[in-house]
């Protein structure tokens, strides 16, 4: 098969740059940030003058953000294009028709924008686009000769959050690059897996231009089992997001998807003393229950029942399918419900209440014993909860708690039985855990900030909207998809997160919105502006994009708005050094308070040259 | 004032073009167009492949379509950035506030989509971006010294339209840009003026550029008088508008706008009979009464009632400002209301039924002789109307007409009080008037396709939402504004209307997906393909785009699919070609059935060249 070529070539000679003027375009700094403006970028993409809010998660980006957009936009289509991706444009709106068969609106609910039109239509405007994608495809796509394909767009994107917050990090209008991938095998060349590594080597390749620190990180399974989805993370404190990493082995997934290394267990660990049922009314969690009892969390065991809905997708089921599945982990840790499944091999939903107690189960009190009461239920428990020593837990009784809960003495031969309980990994991971990929290296944890994510699908959109070709021996055959999706806007704000100081931002040359600022001690001085003209000239010829302060304004004030803004490269033209010959250079990045170096006016060009090499 | 400068450079030596593989690409070209597509812009872009409809008015843009829009984009981009304007990005959700003090949502009436979200809140999808610019720089501009500003932005627009049609002519989501300028005064330096004149050169210019046959025409007068508005219209036969033009002037306006030039008139002609009453009960049109009478409609008056609501913007009003006009036109032609309110100098609207019947004006038999039977009414004759002769109109008196009427003996000596009677330029212009600008020339209609509009707003938007500065003397000034549009993927569908034959499309080079399509007679054939790619490679450094059509087809089919896509130049790579060390060549453009020439492979490029340069 013929692999497709590009000839675009990122690192051809930088076209030429350009020259703007502070004061024929809109560069609106602020001392003041809004009230609501809570993370550094939020409140420095106001300051610096790069957007204003509109409405709630709504924003205008203004000239010097657009730049920025354009410059990450630019790279991510040069990085998408090497990889044999096509650019195209899908629409906003999105006749509501298209959820029938994948109940995506249900599953967005409230998060999706719905409108009726004049004719009394309902659209939503597009969150992502896997269902039009599909569509054209099924109307384009018949034979397994036209595959693979990967179409990717840069497009404004549409989410009614609950809760629009942090500026550009969560918004309701914001804009991303959404890729869709099609093939008609997994394996093999033109295969499933060999996109999903060219777009993780082609984000890699996004994140590493735009001099972003960040990690990729496993996350959660999707439904064809393995690896099949990667989180691209901005590494920085601000992040919402916690990772965890190896640093033994270099392995990084995020809390939901993290697997924790072997732990010890041992069920055979003698009594600690009678069983004592405690009445607890009144007591809203574990943390109360520990209170009132004189218990840590940590020596509580907490069971969360499960309804099994089926077998895990990808799993081939188990000999005899439990109702209910009951989950143990320490009461200071997470059940984590991708490892519940994993687990059990089986589909699971949260035990609806009612049913729950129907079964038997004393909802909020619940101990492990529960697995001898009721028929058809499986026990899990998490290897840190499989332990001897003291444990307090439900009585499995409304309003009671027991203490000196021991496994073996209340739960007995069921311990044994591998068709009833299973100790394994069952909880979110959290620092100190020891390592899943390296013996004897413990995770730590950091913050970042999601910027991409690739994730396999599968056939579950080309099932359901009826996706198929016809393969070489004329079978039909379902169309096994991907998907990739960059946030653009919130990269650049995530940018700004990972790389500010009190002064304002520090742009990385590639994505900075002008490469050097040129700035004018006294503006309409003749000699001062014609040098500034030159300067700005030979920048440009070296592919360099300047912005010149031609502003009317005391020093002092665009001294503080260039470090507002974050340029990465300041040239500044008074009447000392041009009488000099020279000018003062000084890169934004670096130690505070350090003085601009006097460079003879010849020498500027080179000097910005090797500033913006680092 | 320092003007902006750009050095961005669109005649710079092009960047290195790029090759596509149309296997890894979607290009799904159909025999068939959708059943609705009547123009020839929807049939082809569809049947070549370019766009797929979602629902009614919204399409995907395929990746051939967004190679064009791109490239349309760029031009764009360039001319604007060349003129002095900034980019950057307004969000497609206007929260409905912005409307308050416009009043834009009952302009736009059904056509505004609107939308609320899960707080309740109403939102509309922009149909343009005044309020929200305006606001933008009501919080961000208070001095003069930040003035004049011209900001744009390439974005997608949203309008519900009652009647999607004819594919991206008329669509209900596309892509335009839209800029607007702000200034402090309307001439001079930094004027409304200088900016406007530079927005209609840049407009020339893209259009130009796009290699479009274009006219620039007079549009509807904007609110401060003069020429305050342009349309740049694609002329081609199949445009729904109507422009006139002068051949000895060079004068180009739509008919709406279009002044017809002197015309005789005489209001002395003796009469042609007894005037006679006739019984014309339920004839609805002036066609039937006509029918009814034996009289042609141009031998008939036909005098419309308006109802004065004040002087007309940038008039001083009349001396005694009248409560009603009367328009009289010959009966085959139409009133013009924007000539009737110039002529009057008032600010008129259609006479609403019930109170011009109260007023005493029998609607639908009004005669030019109810100027004398109501007070305070004004009557304007067209030049046309103002004439001896026979001529039937209305009785004043329901279901009633009259016959020789005469202007003289039925309506006297109020023709000769310009407080009460003006004859004038009354009505729509049509092919073979007068020419307004060469005195014995007469105008001739053609059809157009609006792709542009430019337009002086003055202060409408920013006093009504009280967008000032400050001037030189601390005085508070109302800003004055401009805007200006162009519909980008309205201009590729006009394109394709102005250039396509009976085979398919025929691009400009410089908006073509790709400028040279390598035809592979034998996919799979290593010889081929090898020449193929070398070929790509020399024209990628010329500058050239390249698409390599590598499908597995006869090749009658790829030669058809050739035409139908319509790429400026076909290289054809074939094994008899090949042997002689050559490659067929061949223009998309030109007569029908040309053969391909053989051109030497080391020639090709060259060839490529010239027939591109075209």
């Amino acid at each position: 098969m013929t692999t497709h070529t590009t000839t675009d070539n990122p690192s051809a000679p930088a076209r030429r740059g350009v020259t703007h003027r502070w004061t024929r375009t809109l560069i609106p700094t602020a001392r003041e940030a809004p009230n609501d403006a809570g993370v550094p970028s939020h409140v420095l993409l106001h300051r610096a003058g790069f957007i204003r809010q509109v409405g709630a998660g709504i924003y205008d980006y203004l000239p010097l953000a657009l730049r920025t957009l354009t410059k990450i936009g630019q790279i991510v289509r040069e990085e998408m294009d090497a990889a044999g991706a096509s650019e195209m444009l899908m629409p906003a709106l999105e006749p509501f028709e298209l959820f029938k068969d994948t109940k995506r609106d249900v599953a967005y609910g409230d998060n999706l924008f719905r409108l009726t039109d004049r004719k009394g239509r309902t659209n939503a405007l597009a969150p992502t686009h896997e269902e039009v994608i599909t569509e054209l495809l099924r109307t384009c796509v018949n034979s397994y000769t036209q595959l693979p394909l990967n179409l990717y767009q840069v497009q404004t994107k549409f989410r009614d959050e609950a809760r629009p917050r942090a500026g550009l990090l969560r918004c309701r209008e914001f804009i991303m690059k959404d890729a869709y991938s099609f093939h008609l095998a997994l394996e093999g060349p033109g295969g499933l897996n060999e996109a999903y590594d060219a777009m993780y080597r082609a984000y890699s390749n996004i994140f590493a231009r735009c001099q972003l620190d960040f990690s990729a990180v496993e996350a959660e399974s999707g439904p064809i089992g393995g690896s099949a989805s990667h989180e691209f993370m901005v590494n920085c404190a601000s992040g919402e997001d916690t990772i965890l990493k190896c640093p033994a082995s270099g392995y990084a997934a995020n809390v939901e998807k993290c697997e924790i290394g072997a732990r010890a267990f041992d069920l055979n660990g003698a009594p600690t003393g009678d069983l004592q049922e405690v009445h607890t009314p009144n007591l809203p969690g574990i943390e109360e229950v520990g209170a009132f009892l004189k218990v840590k969390p940590r020596n509580m065991l907490k069971t969360l029942v499960f309804k099994v809905t089926g077998p895990a997708a990808g799993h081939e089921g188990r000999a005899t399918m439990p109702k209910w599945v009951l989950a143990v982990v320490r009461g200071d840790h997470e059940v984590n419900e991708g490892k519940v499944k994993a687990l059990s091999g089986c589909a699971v939903v949260m035990a609806p209440e009612a049913e729950a107690r129907l079964a038997g189960f004393a909802i909020g009190y619940v101990s492990p014993r529960a697995v001898l009461e009721t028929p058809g239920t499986l026990l899990l428990i998490d290897a840190d909860a499989a332990q001897g020593g003291f444990w307090a837990t439900g009585a499995d009784t409304h309003d009671h708690h027991v203490k000196h809960f021991n496994w073996r003495r209340e739960v007995g031969a069921a311990l044994d039985d591998p068709a009833r309980t299973i100790v394994g990994d069952l909880r979110n991971a959290a620092e100190g855990d020891p390592s899943p990929r390296a013996p004897g290296a413990t995770l730590v944890a950091a913050r970042g900030i999601e910027v991409g994510h690739i994730f396999k699908l599968g056939t579950k959109y080309s099932d359901a909207m009826g996706l198929w070709v016809l393969d070489e021996k004329q079978q039909k055959r379902s169309v096994i998809m991907g998907c990739y999706g960059i946030g653009v806007s919130r990269t650049m704000a995530a940018c700004v997160e990972m790389s500010h100081d009190a002064d304002g931002i520090i742009w990385p040359a590639p994505i900075a919105p002008y490469h050097v600022l040129v700035t004018i001690i006294r503006a309409g001085d003749a000699r001062q502006a014609q040098a500034a003209a030159d300067l700005a000239a030979g920048l440009n010829a070296a592919g360099y994009d300047v912005l010149i302060d031609d502003r009317d304004e005391r020093a002092g004030v665009k001294f503080k708005d260039a470090d507002l803004v974050g340029l990465p490269v300041r040239v500044t033209l008074g009447d000392k050094a041009l009488d000099a010959g020279a000018a003062e250079v000084k890169a934004r990045k670096g130690a505070a308070g350090a003085k601009a170096d006097l460079v003879p006016l010849a020498e500027v060009v080179e000097r910005c040259r090797a500033l913006l090499r680092v």
